[in-house]
């Protein structure tokens, strides 16, 4: 098997062999000669593993719910393949010893394949490289692909347009806080799990998030239709099934109490999708998105690639010296290489 | 005065006139035919204020500590621009009754000018205007601007290059999560403010942080410059000055105690910018962000102009239903519009 081409790689990958696996999304991280081919070659094989965001405050203890879904979906005989892009997950690195001891039994199963990305330092760059991270594990034959990142702000969103059932995490005595973040989280949830549920104030969480659902009525597709990049004809909101509320469900991570009912959960959703028609919605919403954001990276490095660096320094300072304003300096930009 | 042109507005709002300067906010909110020559006017007006960042994670009681730093700043007859783009900030609405009627004193302060800007449902478009808001409230005379995010994942990078200054708040108690997000948040901080400081374990929260600062050399400029956007030529890291410790801070934001200091921490951050040149540099490194994010957006925008719905929506349709991966589709998206 050679590993160094596009051919081997693909073929391997499908045989189901890690290091190809690993080899694969090295080249998409790093971007290298061989990434195109290689998403090229895999696309078509990817669209059949069931996608699953894990969305929470940290100190949810979300990671830990994560490694006994895994565990849950593996006694079904089902593979699993994890990204953390959580900067305070054990998997991506970023925890305590305690932590990533805790996740060594998945570690040593080849029904498990775990990644870490980072998230930092990028203008939506590695969005698109945790999608096509996403990909190359789905073309890996993975059936169950869970993606974890932090619940607050953009990262919420992105995971709700990538992942086809979201699960945000909850935990008690964050009290306040729930209440705080419901406005972003609500529009996201497919499922919500209140973790550390041998705490005290865990059917007071319960019941404000039950609360929450009814006050508002949940709005996922309307988010999603606004959230649209390209103009894309979509289904109106009013014509979308609405049939889902999210559930909300108790579990104890550490000791795996609720992992089993929050699979079952997920797997009724993914049901809910396909016979709803959800998941065909959620596939042109995605394909929408990653052809504007793609699209949007190849004119820039276009353009870049034939300006003259030197003008290009000019422009910057002039800018950074309030002499121009950026919108202006881009105009010129654009009509000077347009000549 | 007339505020529906843009020199009625420009000067309004050079005049302090508050009702112009909200609603020169709406134009660059709603990207109204008026925002680009509002912005082209107000840019050169702008580059005086101090940019203050303060982020952190929920529960931290970052708001609170941004209620009491603006009335420090008061205090001494400063004026202060508050953009709140956290979604557990009281600020921007999402939080409890208690919240808001803390934050009312400072409502009332003509010296003070609050803002709220959501962040979700965009990819990087929100955090272009957050630029352009913050440019107004520049433009607009505002000494101090302080913007309020959560600080985890990609928002804590953009708050880094948006600000001269980055606070950032931890609280005790957190001990965990203080170790697990430190990874990217040594790289922002040019101050710690553990708030909350009359709880048990401030000590130690404090200690943490410190031994942390010992361990990793303060690395924002590499950080920095690894994160530059356009290929500008800008000085080594290795010759750029060092010499800032971030200070680490005791805070009780309820009280207020700690707030004098911490704004003295600030200002004294702002002296040793401009002394050691990091100013310059700053503005460099935005100067090329925003010149990168504007560029791709309107590239982006051009082609989609001149290219036909139908024809984009049967690209569409083909990635979802993975006929064609992403990348081909916008190469010959690219190829077709380019005849």
């Amino acid at each position: 098997m050679d590993l160094t081409t596009v051919e081997g790689l693909t073929s391997a990958l499908e045989a189901g062999n890690r290091r190809a696996l690993a080899r694969v999304i090295s080249h998409i991280e790093n971007n290298t000669e061989l990434a195109m081919p290689l998403l090229a070659a895999l696309y078509p094989k990817s669209g059949r593993a069931h996608i699953i965001g894990v969305t929470g405050a940290p100190g949810t203890g979300k990671s830990t719910l994560v490694n006994q879904l895994a565990g849950a979906y593996r006694r079904r005989d089902m593979t699993v393949g994890v990204i953390a892009i959580d900067p305070t997950s054990p998997f991506s690195g970023g925890a305590l010893l305690g932590d990533r001891v805790r996740m060594r039994d998945l570690a040593g199963d080849p029904g498990v394949f775990i990644r870490s990305m980072a998230t930092r330092g990028s203008l939506g760059g590695l969005a698109q490289a945790t999608d096509d991270v996403i990909m190359a594990l789905d073309a890996a034959g993975f059936d169950r692909i869970i993606i974890e990142t932090v619940g607050v702000g953009q990262s919420e969103v992105e995971i709700a347009s990538a992942a086809y059932t979201t699960v945000v995490v909850e935990a008690p005595g964050l009290g306040d806080e729930v209440q705080a973040i419901k406005a972003g989280i609500l529009e996201i949830a497919d499922i919500f799990a209140v973790n550390k549920a041998d705490r005290e104030g865990v059917d007071r969480t319960v019941m404000a998030l039950k609360m929450m659902l009814n006050l508002g009525a949940p709005e996922k597709f309307q988010v999603m239709h606004h959230g649209r990049m390209l103009p894309v004809n979509l289904p109106e909101p009013e014509k979308l099934p609405r049939g889902w509320t999210p559930p909300v469900l108790k579990t104890v991570a550490i000791s795996g109490e609720g992992a089993e009912a929050l699979m079952e959960a997920i797997e009724n959703h993914r049901l809910y999708l396909e016979q709803s028609g959800g998941r065909i919605l959620r596939d042109r919403l995605r394909a929408a998105t990653e052809l504007r954001v793609i699209l949007r990276d190849y004119l820039l490095e276009e353009l870049l690639a034939r300006t003259d660096p030197g003008e290009l320094e000019i422009l910057v300072e002039a800018v950074a010296r309030r002499e121009v304003d950026p919108y202006t300096a881009v105009r010129q930009l654009v009509h000077k290489t347009a000549d």
